[in-house]
């Protein structure tokens, strides 16, 4: 199942049209992350498609946003170097390979600022769409239509009945499930006295770019949870050494 | 070589969004016909794609703004019954046959109307964008997208160099002088009285349609000339069956 998060959009009108690019192309689960009420103008822009627009979610922010999804593709034009980007077509081939019922999130950033850092960490992997120059970018609800396009072609849409893969890996947890993890994992190198103020905001972007793109199944999170507690607990059983910060590396 | 045509466009803003979109998959030939100047408006939704805006040929009527085509494929979301479409799969894979010198034009109608029948009639294809539903159709800037974007990853972008197709069939005539012989060819037929009022607005739209598909060579004119000249003469010349109006199935 396929969602759509805008995270902060400015404009009312891109609203619209990202409502109506999602009906054109079947997909009926717009989140709007940030914003306090959809504007008349949203409603004027998105035609025949005010359905979408009344059956929205609002939500304060990302991660409330997030919570119950699965895997997350953040659209970026701006590759921070901290969250590698797949293309579009890498991007796809990964969501087409996971079996139909995984909760997938589309999100989608602020159209002048893009996602901040912050908003990437909601993220298990981020994609580019390519572009001839690099101005101007997509509009919003192009970038939108331009990845739902090849979804729906492909017969990934709401209701479609088809299987976009028959693969039986095990689901990835709710991404609200997975930061927690990923918060117990930062927390636990906080005891360690790894986290300090000048590294603090890199090691947090590195550890959710890096635990995130697991897309951690529950026994991802059981196997995770016993190398960070017990590791720590071996070590101090084992001389003390339980206050060394590991290196990155070790990550 | 692809150009843009945006018949009688209403929405300044699609204009703007259409350029930019133009911009972002890296074509540069827009052409609009039926609005007498390119409002402001269209210039704040184009964002930084005002050279496209810039560049823009502004023609009154469609035969004139694709006079120098060679090959016009008409984007419909409503398949009229003398004038049938392919799907945009099947249009992108035509496009892609056609050598990269070739000049082909993308022609996209009226947000409300869509395009008219007699605008349909300078069309060598039509073409539909697949969607979920019947409503809402496709916005119109979306649509010069959709059509846009896997031609620029296909590398039919002004300025790649990369030849779309090795294929070295000849290349189709002007629209112009297409529309010439087909004219002449309406023209024959009136003479031979096979056109009256009751008929003349289907035959002239399936004529078009006929001998428009053929995309027209230089050699394929020659030779539709000589059969429909000589033809009548060789009739004439045959026992003064000269006035016998052929029916449709000799076409």
């Amino acid at each position: 199942m396929i969602s759509v998060i805008l995270a902060r959009p400015e404009n009312p009108e891109n609203i619209g049209l990202a409502a109506r690019a999602m009906k054109n192309t079947g997909f009926r689960d717009l989140r709007l992350v940030g914003i306090r009420r959809i504007r008349v103008k949203a409603f004027a822009s998105a035609v025949h498609a005010a359905d979408i627009l009344e059956g929205a979610r609002l939500f304060p922010d990302l991660p409330t946003a997030a919570a119950d999804l699965q895997v997350v593709f953040a659209a970026t034009a701006r590759p921070r170097s901290n969250f590698p980007a797949l293309t579009l077509e890498a991007a796809l081939a990964k969501i087409a390979a996971y079996p139909a019922s995984t909760r997938i999130g589309l999100l989608f950033g602020n159209e002048r600022t893009g996602l901040t850092t912050e908003e990437m960490r909601s993220s298990t992997f981020r994609f580019s769409i390519p572009q001839a120059g690099r101005q101007p970018s997509y509009n919003l609800a192009m970038a939108v239509l331009l990845t739902l396009f090849p979804l729906f072609m492909a017969g990934a849409a709401a209701g479609s009945g088809t299987p976009v893969s028959s693969a039986a890996a095990a689901p990835p947890l709710p991404r609200a499930e997975q930061d927690a993890v990923i918060e117990r994992i930062l927390a636990i190198l906080g005891e360690r006295g790894f986290l300090h103020d000048t590294n603090r905001r890199h090691v947090t972007d590195v550890v959710f770019e890096l635990f995130g793109r697991l897309a951690m199944t529950a026994k991802d999170r059981n196997l995770l949870l016993a190398v960070f507690h017990k590791g720590a607990g071996a070590r101090a059983a084992d001389g003390g050494r339980r206050g060394r910060a590991p290196s990155l590396k070790e990550l």
